[in-house]
């Protein structure tokens, strides 16, 4: 059940419902966000949801089945917008690419990817500066330094950032350069990473897990939301099954189950969803077509020589050729 | 080593063609399918291959290296075309639409898809007579009556037959009714089987394992090729995973897979795929975009009263919604 | 349900059930095994068995909840003995090892194979003489030929053999020379396979599918019993996961999870478990010490020469080592 | 490559050999453990090792192939042994049994868990303070006021705690009060996290994660290794796979793959690997079977009132039971 409150709720009128709420032996999580103050109530067994509704302080109480409250479909029938500013948006009909290098590597190879998105009339760019790599041997990144590099020409360029957070005490450091924090596929159920995003008024997008459930994918949306933070992005990137043909199964399955289970958007990695740069294209299409909110791909000037995932990243050329593709085919979707 | 043979190779220039191959301890099996005269050859060493491209009686020696030799792209570099007959075909840019219900029920049923696949301009109808079931007690399929009910409306109305063979003992009865013989998930490594369809001048469907890998499937078609039958189709149709918000996990990395390694053309079936009725649109402009040759999906006058699989049909009108929008999309891809 | 029906029944008590059963429009299914014959009842609603229980010609009438019947722990609380002769047992206690080759490959072979089975007291011989392999250019076994060599030093010496059927239609032929049919992973779900073998009066080993699920496995099972045969073993063989370390992923969990829901013996083959032969000795006691009811094992005098499936083969001396191990653990379990 | 230096290298010998390596254009990563002190290399290409062992500091230098190296077996032939203090070991022959419940709930249960340990000689207690959970509506744990409690009983006692922590900044308030840090699954990827805890002096217990390859658990404990923490203990606690029958899929094939690839004690959690109390017993046989070199298992004094993970937990009868077993089968290993 989800209680939501009005904004000009009294203290008085707040005790008086929790005591209700006390009383019927109803476990209940206050929320407040960027757009409204709750109460998510967990109640071990049916009740008569009359005995609530005629508080004070109420706007509406909505019975939410199921084990995802605030992220649930249930509960918000219509779908979320994202904004992440100058009318750059995801979800209910809006559609965004993101693109960019695994890694940022160099003043030089933001510039020269700014200026291909801008080609491409492309407006939020991708770009790891924390790496999270299996070996502690591999590339790390550039971290704070790289992020400035990267702020610097995007900003100058209108374009937005989404960048990858790795823990809790990055992200204050972080906090001015970022238009989007990613929450990379090891950390999908890094819990105090999620409660800690919960806390910023910034887009945050979660990847699936390597093996995480779709359940599970909402149930973190779930934690960043009940820590006062609605703007969620949900990304579905490739998941691990036996298969060995290609890095990772992409799941586009899931795009139309998130949509109906959540009312968040739902983007697609189609980079990492196949791990194989020159059927990228293909899947990226696939992806569009499955109904996704938004697309996050790879891209760098010269693919072999990236620091980081080369091997599925599409050089320039084909990023433009590709995007003409999708035009084309959201037009008639 | 794919060595292919002139039709008009004699008898002295075959045997001393082996006498060359046995000398150089290769392995070799003769193949003779539709199209042509093989000698398949599996060296267990490196050789000299002009040892044996200047004997009598050869068109031309290919080195596939790689597991499989008669499927490989490797071999054959432009891509099969199965001709299914009056002008009905699939691969290398021909797609085709197979629809109709997971099992025969009646002739009615019958009546009612054919009609229902004209108005849409569909070429190809689906439905089972033999299911395997998992449970013994499940229903099991109208049997060679249904079959013959099938071919009786079908033929009348120009509607060409795709239905499973669960054993190689019914080929011969079903033989006279059937345009594809479609091997079902469970069949996909049934090596008598795909042996005994390789004996038979039919298109073949072979669906993917339900966890088999890529390379599976494409060695399942390479029984049936060595055993001399060419026209195979492989079909995708989801694989099992850890995800249970959905019956199989549809794995569209497999089209371009297949299509890189494969000269075979490649399908999808959603139906399978997903297994949610309401989701089944759009993971066929999914699997559309992705790139395969065809679409095996599961249609139903009344797919609530399907004797099965009926949580995963859809209906006449959703139908014929999607295959305009097939259209348009396939005209932009 | 499982209506137990009195070995002479009469043809008008037997009419009358079903009469009774009809008109309670309850789906019944005859079974006549070796051991008795029943009535499979698969009621669609709630019903009372106070209508049935006082019929003549009925023995007792049981309640079996869940999807699979006769082979379910739920109606047969004794654990089955599966019997193979000469003293020969598995299940309730009985703990049998069954050794040999993956392939048989000569005369030679079996003789050394059974002097090594006879000095470590092992009563069961396998063998395959027809292989399932995935390319269609490697050994396929040595056929009826090979079986019949098999079974005359085995029959010489008091050994049982153990071997795999591939499809129906070798049932007779191999009948006079097997003891076990064993049913390959591939063929599982072979459902025409299975049928037949629940027509014959021998032991069958099914092996579970590459990634088939426990409840299939005995799905597959219950299509032997309820075709006539009662004499039915499951094998546990590893299954298909995402880790590539080792061939398969034992799943020890399934021994007791299969001996709670199944009152059949239930049995481990370690080699194919982890597919790594210097393993296969440490995975052998883990299996043992699981509860199963016996061992299938590949062993070879000189496993490096194996026609197949040599690197997860040991040789005579582990074998022994290990046979010595598994009497110790077995008497402290 | 590991070069092993001599603890009382000088700055200059190590400046020499640093540029030595700088010359040869070869990566390296200065290590310093409680035991040692190292240069790990990770070569591009081919060197004359001859040119680095001559130079002065240098103990021994090790080519080290493959992609793990200070938790490598190819490095450290000898086994790790881990000392928890006061004789409590894991490794090359020692084993240990950690039991105790999922969550630390109260004083009494702390106190009633440690006396059912000194009752069958165990001296490792287990107990969740930090609860990483799907679910942000779920049971957290009782953070450190818990972790206090669970110190002042045990320590009286003589009984070593192992407890889970969730992220860096737990660290330092919990170090007085634990004994061995456990990484969760969740978490095993979690490389800030690992990184913390290679600056620790503790002994570190890293989980297999949920659908962690074998591979990765190595390159976490490498993690670990390479800042400065050798005390590393690997569990394997079950996979995701397709099979829903129990919770995870137990992988005992891990144990033999990690003693193999690794020096590293390998333990293993039955309660998680199979999820169904009544099949803990036998599971737990089946690990130390399989040569495992500890359990961590769940027990409560009521189960069913457990705060979490009642479903998996036994009771202490069970647990004498099954320490009894133990015992009898490590003397037979």
């Amino acid at each position: 059940m989800i209680i939501q409150l009005k904004e000009e709720i009294t203290q008085k009128e707040l005790k008086s419902l929790n005591e209700v709420l006390d009383e019927m032996n109803i476990d209940h999580y206050p929320v407040r966000t960027q757009n409204g103050q709750y109460q998510i109530c967990t109640p071990k067994a049916e009740f008569d949801i009359r005995n609530i509704g005629h508080l004070d302080g109420i706007v509406d109480v909505h019975r939410v089945s199921g084990k995802h409250k605030m992220v649930s479909h249930k509960w918000k029938i219509d779908r979320s917008i994202i904004d992440i500013g100058d009318d750059v948006k995801m979800g209910d009909g809006h559609f965004e690419l993101m693109a960019g290098p695994c890694s940022i590597e160099s003043e030089e190879q933001i510039i020269n990817t700014v200026e291909c998105l801008k080609n491409n009339g492309v407006r939020i760019m991708r770009g790891g500066v924390y790496k999270p790599r299996t070996s502690p041997y591999s590339f790390r990144g550039l971290g704070m330094d790289g992020l400035k590099l990267f702020y610097k020409t995007c900003s100058e360029n209108g374009i937005k950032i989404i960048t990858e957070v790795m823990e809790a005490g990055q992200i204050e450091a972080m906090m001015p350069y970022v238009d989007i924090f990613q929450v990379g596929a090891r950390n999908a159920q890094n819990f105090n990473l999620l409660e800690a995003l919960g806390e910023v008024d910034k887009p945050v997008l979660i990847k699936r897990g390597i093996s995480g459930s779709i359940d599970e994918l909402l149930f973190s949306a779930e934690y960043i939301f009940k820590n006062g933070n609605e703007k969620i992005i949900l990304c579905e990137r490739g998941i691990r099954t036996f298969e060995t043909s290609y890095r990772n199964t992409l799941d586009l399955n899931a795009i139309p189950i998130l949509k109906e289970k959540s009312h968040l958007p739902v983007i697609v990695d189609p980079s990492h969803g196949i791990g194989i740069r020159k059927h990228v294209y293909q899947m990226t299409l696939a992806a569009v077509a499955s109904g996704c909110d938004g697309i996050l791909i790879e891209i760098h000037k010269t693919p072999n020589s990236a620091a980081t995932d080369g091997q599925q990243t599409i050089d320039f050329k084909e990023f433009s050729r590709l995007t003409e593709k999708i035009k084309k085919m959201r037009e008639i979707l």
